[in-house]
């Protein structure tokens, strides 16, 4: 995935073949009816209950090789198709066909003084690259919002979910065929060469936009070596800042939630800032909360004369390397601040851009936060586990981008599409 | 501009600290009042003004140097400064500050079932980085509405323009001043060295967009080098289709208004696509207003045999390259072709994705041209010179975009923020 591909590969030119099978079936999906698309994703769904049992097998396989790779539990974990992920898949292809359909929809039609009415119409972007890591689940997942935003699809999953995947890739084929729709419209890389991903994120031509789904060390792999546009999610250092006039109940309550509802997401808080004034009556509380919980706590010195004052020594010292880490474990950072002005500074400072919250009462201070914090999602007096497409009202999410052009935050079905200007004339000529 | 940098360069230092710079000037930016910002761009233009005579020392001295290099008349004439052009930055810069600021704008606020209520809120991107050729006036412009969108500028004019931009510049830095806003939210670059716009496209922590204004080659060069996402604009190849329902008298009014009310603009007509059906009622019309103008049309075979019925040969074969090309020029090719269907794979094999009309009466063709052009601006009846920001009503433009991503088609105040999610909460937390 290093230099661009000699143009004379058998790789090159199998990719070539697949980006342009990939941009003609663009645009009969960008054509297609809702029902047709939502024809497919039911039949994609029957096609898969249909393959229950050769599912097993091929996952197996997957399975058997990982285990063979020495692949930690964990990993294994992801990779297996139970009976209860295939279930969730059906289910979930049923939710994205009751969806309503973001493609065609017209706004803000005005008419201007030239006499030309002027408005945006919602398309599909086109062709889609997914580049995903284990969970062969994502194939169905991701096929289902790019069909049902009509966009073709090409993806690329881990390698050791290879027959996984393709067997669901074959599945979705099944259910494109019931619907009249074209094959094309959802291709897997059958390579587990790199060099295809390389060729991928470089087709400009025929590939509209990259969503990778993974680690951190593919996101900024291919986010160095893409001429494609990415949409990408980097960290998630979410933070939640108790103000001094925050209510204490509220503060230890949602900040109990937003870091030990779970602690694997994105948007679980990571470090917690707390103002002077009401550290002393709020953070050995929460810290008494923490600790039974088995939170290990990283403070600054400030916050731990707090701690220590209330009895509680059990916390170690925060490094500067702790403000910038994305725990995703239970272990939290927490940093006591003079003022609003030095919470933020320190968001901005080490944050990742993605959730941030305050607690308070204070209605300028409010404002201020969400203004000045340059986060994809900002919060008053909420936990920040909310940051999620499902509790923002998008019915689904394709992930979340920490990019500030076109998708921020939580990406549903509309941050597949975009909008294209539409003018009606009656013939009207420029002066 | 090839490799990356080697981080320990003067320029590489000197771009990391312009760099820094810019983001901190863009987070005051963020929180100034439209007030600040508007008098900001009222006392430039003062400033502007007052600088009448060293604008025109300075300008002389770019022209000098240009002409010793031997540019061309159409070169100069950009270049330079003349009363006429000083005015109409001066009277840009009040414009701009008369359109409606979009920062800070919320939208969508709904309660969700959690009871959170979840909306969106527009920010300025951030910093933003302007490359651009011989034009000084770009200083101007690009500066005002980035201001005015509240962000940070970082600007790097043509090499032969240096003293008339770096004069401008100090313009604006008078005009910040004036308004208590930051000097570093408005930078020029001040080397000429290559390497610091290759520092510049790939600061992907210090910049969030870079938009390229200039001729082709550049901006294919940036878009192959930069890993900060470009705003751009490739080719102008646009289309006008008179299908078999046209109105004549229409669709004369309006192709000539496209292709010759002016012929180098981007949205201007490069290729008229006619249907078999209305050819020789609308063609040789057309034709004889082409010709009448000095317009050189390039044809296809069916094209010309029309023409020559009507005793018009004063014609070229088209040759598959002119399909692709954008003459910007008095020069047309065209094409009949058999059916919408065939006009719509014309410009999806040729067009460039720009602007595209179609002149029909029939509502099924209209909708269906408007729906399957995968264009950033689609017409029905009007002539393509109407993809503009100003007639769109933007106020102001700073460029057309050929992206799909974030901004489409003419890119106004709008488009250079972006929305961030908000989240009102009364202590929820997630269940």
């Amino acid at each position: 995935m290093n230099a661009p591909l000699p143009p004379n590969t058998d790789i090159a030119r199998s990719m070539l073949r697949l980006g342009q099978q990939a941009r003609t079936a663009a645009r009969a999906l960008a054509r297609a009816s809702t029902a047709a698309k939502n024809r497919a994703l039911i039949a994609t769904g029957e096609a898969i209950d249909a393959a229950r049992e050769r599912l097993a097998t091929a996952n197996a396989k997957d399975i058997a090789y990982a285990q063979a790779n020495h692949q930690d539990a964990a990993f294994i974990d992801r990779l297996k198709l139970t009976p209860k992920v295939i279930d969730s898949m059906i289910e979930g292809l049923k939710q994205v066909a009751e969806l309503p359909d973001p493609v065609g929809e017209i706004t803000d039609m005005k008419r201007r003084p030239s006499s030309i009415q002027v408005g945006k119409m919602r398309v599909p972007l086109g062709v889609i690259g997914i580049i995903y890591e284990s969970r062969p689940n994502v194939t169905i997942d991701a096929a289902a919002l790019c069909l049902k935003s009509g966009n073709a699809t090409v993806l690329r999953g881990g390698s050791e979910a290879f027959h996984s995947n393709l067997l669901l890739a074959q599945c979705v084929q099944q259910g494109l065929a019931a619907a009249g729709l074209p094959a094309h419209a959802v291709q897997m890389i059958e390579t587990t060469d790199r060099a295809a991903v390389g060729a991928l994120i470089r087709a400009t031509e025929h590939v509209d936009v990259i969503i990778p789904r993974g680690g951190k060390s593919l996101i900024e792999r291919i986010s160095a070596e893409a001429t494609v546009p990415v949409i990408k999610h980097l960290d998630g250092i979410c933070h939640t800042f108790i103000d001094a006039s925050a209510d204490i109940d509220m503060a230890v309550t949602v900040c109990d939630n937003a870091k030990t509802q779970r602690y694997s997401p994105c948007n679980a808080m990571e470090t917690l800032l707390v103002h002077a004034e009401i550290a002393p009556r709020v953070l050995p509380r929460l810290a008494g909360v923490y600790l039974a919980k088995g939170v290990e706590l990283r403070v600054c010195a400030a916050t731990r004369s707090v701690l220590a004052a209330a009895g509680i020594h059990t916390v170690k010292d925060a490094t500067e390397e702790d403000w910038r880490t994305e725990y995703l474990a239970p272990i939290l950072s927490i940093r006591t601040v003079e003022s609003l002005d030095a919470a933020i500074d320190h968001i901005e400072t080490y944050g990742s851009h993605h959730t941030d919250a305050i607690i308070t009462n204070d209605h300028a201070h409010a404002m201020r936060f969400v203004r000045e914090v340059d986060s994809a999602s900002v919060m008053i007096n909420a936990s920040t586990r909310f940051a999620d497409g499902f509790e923002f009202g998008l019915g689904a999410e394709i992930g979340i981008s920490t990019n500030k052009l076109h998708a921020r935050g939580p990406v549903g079905l509309e941050g597949l599409t975009s909008q294209k200007w539409l003018v009606l004339g009656q013939g009207e000529i420029r002066g």
